[in-house]
C-alpha cells in the first residue's frame, strides 16, 4: 500500500488498527446518533419538499461513502437544515413540490453538486471556499435559519403556504391565515415548547438529578425523539388524523433504491448553479465542524481530501434515492461527545439506519408534521445570531456592510441570490478597502535614522524632497491611487525636485501597478522632477529585475530610506537649510 | 465666483485669463484638428453602423461640452475606434442596422452613458475606473483593434459581411468571398499602402525636404484627406460608383439635429450594461490622454471632473443625433501638438465642423467606403500590440493570464464579454494570489536581534517555539491559508509549545481574519500551545483592540520578536539548548 493510497482513501490507514476498544466506542456511539438521526432526517427532507424517506436514504450511503474517503474521525455526515432549504429553493425552480420530477431533481442537484465537489479535491482547489468570508457566511447561515423557521410556521398553523423569500412566506402566510387548524397549532406549539425546555432546562434538571454532565448532554440531544413519540402517540390515541392534523403518513419500508439521476442538458445547466453554491456552502459548514473537533485531539484534517469525501457522499445521495448532503454540525458533535472513535461510528450508524428504513417507519406512520417542524425550527434558530451585526459595526464598517448586506439580500431575494450577491459585495468591498491604501508623507525624526509620518510626528524635511511612505502592496486597484496622490503634490509644490517612495510594506507590485510606476516616472520626468524607489523588499526588487523599469527609472533604487537623504539632499542629515515641521492634528 | 463653482465649471477659471496669444494658437490648432476629424468622424460612424453624419453630429456638442466641464486643456472629445466597435455590438443587439431604430439606439446608448458618467462624477466614484487592470485594458485594446481592422475587410472587398466575433466575421467573410468587387479592392489596398506610406515614410521625406519636425509631423497627419480626396476624384471622375463601388452618397446638409433618445423601459434594460461598459472604457482611454498631455506642461487633471466633463459630452452626443464619445488619443495628440492651450480651440473645432456638417457634406458624395474602410485599418493597427504578451509573461504569469485570456475571449465572445470577462479574471487572479502569501518559518540570526527565513539562512531556534512570519495583510480569502499552515506545523511536531506570529507587513486585519485568529487561538489552546503576536502595526493593533480577541489570546503582543524570543525562550537569546538550522535549499 502506498502513502498515496492511503492519503486518497483513508480507511486503509486507519483501518490497519481498528481495535476491540475503538469498536464498542463507535458502536455505542452509533446507536445515540442513530436514534437522533430518525426525527432529524425526516424532519429535513420536508424542508427540502421530498418525501420523508429521502433524508434517511440520504443519511445511508453516503455515511459509508465519507467513512472510507473523508479525513475527519467525528464528521457525521447527512441532511443538514441550509442545505435542505437551497435543495427546496433550487429543485423549487425546476419541478413542482410533490412531483415526482421534484425529487429526480434532488437526485440531479446531488449529484451534480457530488461531481462539483470532486473535481475540486482532485484539483486541490478547496481555497476556493476562501472567498466566503466570515461575514458572508455569518449572514447567510442567520438569514437561512430566519427563512427555515418561518418556511416551518405553516406546518405549526396547519396552513398551507408557500415562498422562496421572506416577504413572499409572510405574505403568503397572513393570506391564510384563517384556515389555522387549532389542533394543529395546539401540537406544533406544544412541541416547540417543550423541545426548548429540553435544550435548556433539561440538562441542568438532569445533572441535579444525579446523572452525569456527559449522560445529560446525551440525554437532552434525544428531546426531539421525546417530542416525536409522545405527538405521535396523542395522534394515534385521540384520531387527531380525523381532525385534520396532518401527519408523515406511509413511509416505504425499504433499503435505499438505486436511482438513475436525470443528466438531461436543461436540467443540469437549470441546476449547475445551485449545485455550485451547495457544494461550496456544504464544504464550508462541514469543513469549519470537522477542524474543530480535529483540533480537540490535536488531529489535522486535509481539506482537499474532505473534498473528495464529501463529493463521494453526494455522489452516493445521488444514486441512492437522497439529496444533498453535508458534514452536520449537531449530528457529528452528538457522535464526538458520544466517543466515536473512527468513521466506523459513521457506518454502523448507516446500518443503524437501513435497519429503522427497513422496519422502523410504520411506527411514524401517526407522527405529525407540525412536531417536525418544531424540531426543525428548535434546531435552527440556533444558527440566528444577530450578536454578528453588533462585532462586525464595532471591527469595521466595510465588514458590517457585507454582514448587513448578505442578510438583507437573503431573507429579500432568496439563498441563492443572496450568497452570490455577499461574495460579490464582500470582494468589492475588499478591493475598495485596498485601493485606498495607507499613504504618509514622512519625515527624519531629528537625532535618529527613522522617518515618521509629518502629519504626526516633528520631523526634518526638505523643499526638494517629497518622501512618501505606501503601506500596501500595489496592485491594480491601487496603483493610480498613489500616482495621483504623487502627482497632486508634486504639481502643488513647484519646489520639489526628488520623490522617493518608501516600500517596506509593500509585498508585491503587480504589471498594472509596475506600469503606472513607469508612467509616473516618466510624467515626473517631463515635470524635472527624479523618482527614486527606497526599502524595497527582496522578491518586489527581483520582480521588478524583470522588467525595463529600473533602466528607465530616472533616479536610484537605495537600500534605506537614511541613504537616500544622505544621498539626496545631505543638509538634512547634517543639519543645513532644512524644515523642520510641527506636528500637526491629522 | 465660489472656487467651487470653478471646480465644477473650470471654464470660469481659466475663461477670465483668456488673452489674444492664447486665442491665435488655439484657432490654428482648431483648423488642423478640424480638416483631420472630417474623415475620421465619417469612418468611425461606419464603423459604428451609423451614417456618416452621425461622427460630425457626435464632435461638435460633445466638445462644446467637454469644454466647459472638462479639466484638461488639451483632450479632443469625439468619436473613437473602440467605443464606435462597442457601440454597434451594442446597439446590433437591439436593432437591425440602418433602421431608424438602430440611430434611435446609438441615441440612447450615448445618453444612459452620459448619465452614468455623471452620476460617477458626481458621487466622486472615478476609482472604479481602476478595477479595469493594465493587462485587462492592454488584452482588451489589442483584441478590439483585431477586431475592428477585420471589420472593415468587407469595405475593402467590397462584400457584405457581418459577426461580432473573430471567427463570425471570418466565417462571414470566407461565405461571402466569391462577390469581391475588383475596383473597390484596388481602391482600398490603394488607400491602405498610401495611408501606411503616410504613417512610416511621409514624415522622413518632407523632413528631408526641409520641413521643420513639428509641421511635418502635422503634415503626416493629413494622410487620410489625402487618401479621402484622391479616392474621390477617382470614382467621381471615372462614374467608380456604376462599376459597384460603394460610396458615402448624400449626407444631409444641416446642423446637428435636437434628437430625444427612446427612454422605454425595455431599451434601457437592454443597454443599461453596455452602456456602463463603454462609460468606463471611454473613461479610462480619456484619463490616460489626459494624464498624459497634462504631465507634459506640469498640469493636472482631476479624474471627477472628467467624468462630468465626459458625462455632459455624453449627453450632448445624445441629444444631437450623435453616439457614445470620450476623449482620443489621435485627435488629441494633433490639438496639443499644434499649440491648443485652452479647451476654447475644442469650441473652435466644434465650430469649423459645423461648417462642415452645413457647406462640404456634398463633397463626400463620392468618397469611396473602402477608403474610410482603410484609414480605420492603419487607424487601429497601432492599437494592436502583442508584446504585452511577452512583457506580462516575463513579469508574472498571473499578469500573463490575464492578458491572453482578455485578447482570447474580447476575439471569441466579443467585445462586452471579453471586457466583462477579464475583469472578473483579474479579480480573481489578484484574490488567488494575495490567498497563498508568502509565509516564511524564522530563526534568529545569530549575534544580531535579526530574523530570517530559517530555509534560506543559518538560523537558531528553540524546538517549542514556532515563529511564522506573514508577509501579507490578512483577510477573508488567506486567512484559512495561514492557519492550515501553522496547524500542519503544529500537528506535525508535537514539541512546539508556543507559536508566534510576526506582523510587521500586515496592513490590515480583516473580520473574517480575526476570526480566524481567534479559532486558531482556540484550537491551539486545546493543544497546549499558547498563541503570540510580535511586531504588529498601530493601526492593526488598534483595530484587534475593538475586538475580544486581545482578552481571549493565550498568549502576549511582543513589540519586537526579539522581546518574543527573550521572554519565551531565554536560551536562545543567550546561548544555550537551541538548534541551528543550516541553510536548505527553499
Amino acid at each position: 500500500m502506498t502513502p498515496r493510497l492511503a492519503r486518497l482513501v483513508p480507511i486503509l490507514d486507519w483501518g490497519r488498527r481498528y481495535n476491540r476498544a475503538a469498536l464498542q466506542n463507535d458502536l455505542l456511539a452509533a446507536v445515540i446518533v442513530t436514534i437522533m438521526l430518525i426525527p432529524q432526517s425526516l424532519a429535513y427532507a420536508m424542508l427540502a419538499g421530498l418525501p420523508p424517506e429521502a433524508g434517511i436514504y440520504a443519511s445511508i450511503l453516503p455515511i459509508i461513502l465519507y467513512a472510507i474517503f473523508g479525513t475527519s474521525r467525528a464528521l457525521a455526515v447527512g441532511p443538514v437544515a441550509v442545505i435542505s432549504l437551497m435543495t427546496a429553493a433550487a429543485v423549487g425552480e425546476v419541478a413542482q413540490q410533490g412531483t415526482a420530477g421534484y425529487a429526480a431533481a434532488a437526485l440531479t442537484l446531488a449529484l451534480l453538486s457530488g461531481l462539483f465537489l470532486l473535481v475540486l479535491g482532485i484539483f486541490r482547489l478547496g481555497f476556493i471556499a476562501n472567498f466566503l468570508s466570515h461575514p458572508v457566511i455569518a449572514g447567510f447561515i442567520t438569514a437561512s435559519g430566519i427563512l427555515i423557521a418561518t418556511s416551518q410556521l405553516k406546518h405549526i398553523l396547519g396552513v398551507r403556504a408557500g415562498g422562496d423569500t421572506l416577504p413572499e412566506m409572510l405574505g403568503s402566510l397572513l393570506a391564510n391565515l384563517g384556515q389555522v387548524n387549532p389542533i394543529t397549532l395546539a401540537i406544533g406549539v406544544a412541541a416547540t415548547a417543550l423541545l426548548f425546555w429540553a435544550r435548556k432546562g433539561l440538562k441542568p434538571a438532569l445533572i441535579r438529578a444525579g446523572l452525569g454532565e456527559g449522560l445529560a448532554t446525551i440525554a437532552t440531544r434525544a428531546g426531539p425523539v421525546a417530542a416525536v413519540v409522545v405527538t405521535t402517540l396523542a395522534v394515534w390515541g385521540f384520531g387527531l388524523e380525523a381532525r385534520g392534523v396532518s401527519i408523515v403518513g406511509r413511509v416505504p419500508q425499504s433499503l435505499p433504491p438505486l436511482t438513475k439521476p436525470d443528466l438531461s442538458f436543461d436540467l443540469v445547466r437549470a441546476l449547475a448553479m445551485p449545485a455550485i453554491l451547495i457544494s461550496i456552502i456544504g464544504f464550508v459548514e462541514s469543513i469549519s465542524v470537522a477542524q474543530t473537533l480535529a483540533a480537540r485531539r490535536r488531529q489535522r484534517i486535509d481539506p482537499d481530501q474532505e473534498l473528495i469525501g464529501l463529493g463521494m457522499a453526494n455522489i452516493g445521495a445521488g444514486l441512492t434515492g437522497g439529496y444533498p448532503v453535508t458534514g452536520g454540525f449537531a449530528r457529528s458533535v452528538v457522535n464526538f461527545d458520544a466517543g466515536a472513535e473512527t468513521p466506523a461510528a459513521g457506518a454502523f450508524t448507516a446500518i443503524g439506519l437501513a435497519i429503522a428504513a427497513l422496519a422502523l417507519t410504520p411506527l411514524v406512520y401517526y407522527l405529525p408534521q407540525a412536531t417536525l417542524a418544531a424540531t426543525i425550527i428548535v434546531a435552527v434558530l440556533s444558527l440566528v445570531d444577530f450578536g454578528i451585526l453588533r462585532r462586525a459595526w464595532a471591527y469595521s464598517r466595510a465588514d458590517f456592510a457585507a454582514v448587513a448586506g448578505t442578510i438583507l439580500l437573503t431573507l429579500l431575494l432568496g439563498v441563492e441570490t443572496g450568497v452570490s450577491a455577499g461574495v460579490i459585495l464582500s470582494v468589492l468591498l475588499h478591493l475598495y478597502h485596498t485601493s485606498r491604501p495607507h499613504i504618509a508623507e514622512v519625515g527624519l525624526v531629528p537625532g535618529t535614522q527613522h522617518f515618521r509620518n509629518i502629519r504626526r510626528h516633528e520631523v526634518r524635511t526638505h523643499p526638494e524632497l517629497l518622501t512618501m511612505r505606501l503601506d500596501e502592496s500595489l496592485y491594480f486597484a491601487n496603483a493610480r491611487f498613489l500616482e495621483d496622490k504623487v502627482l497632486d503634490r508634486v504639481s502643488d509644490d513647484k519646489a520639489i525636485r526628488h520623490v522617493v517612495l518608501m516600500f517596506p510594506a509593500v509585498n508585491a507590485v503587480d504589471l498594472s501597478a509596475l506600469e503606472t510606476l513607469e508612467a509616473l516616472n516618466e510624467r515626473l520626468g517631463e515635470m524635472g522632477v527624479t523618482l527614486h524607489l527606497s526599502e524595497v523588499k527582496g522578491p518586489v526588487m527581483d520582480r521588478l529585475g524583470r522588467s525595463r523599469f529600473l533602466d528607465h527609472l530616472s533616479g536610484q533604487v537605495f537600500l534605506s530610506q537614511w541613504d537616500a537623504i544622505e544621498t539626496l539632499t545631505p543638509t538634512v542629515c547634517g543639519g543645513g537649510a532644512v524644515t523642520t515641521r510641527d506636528a500637526a492634528a491629522p
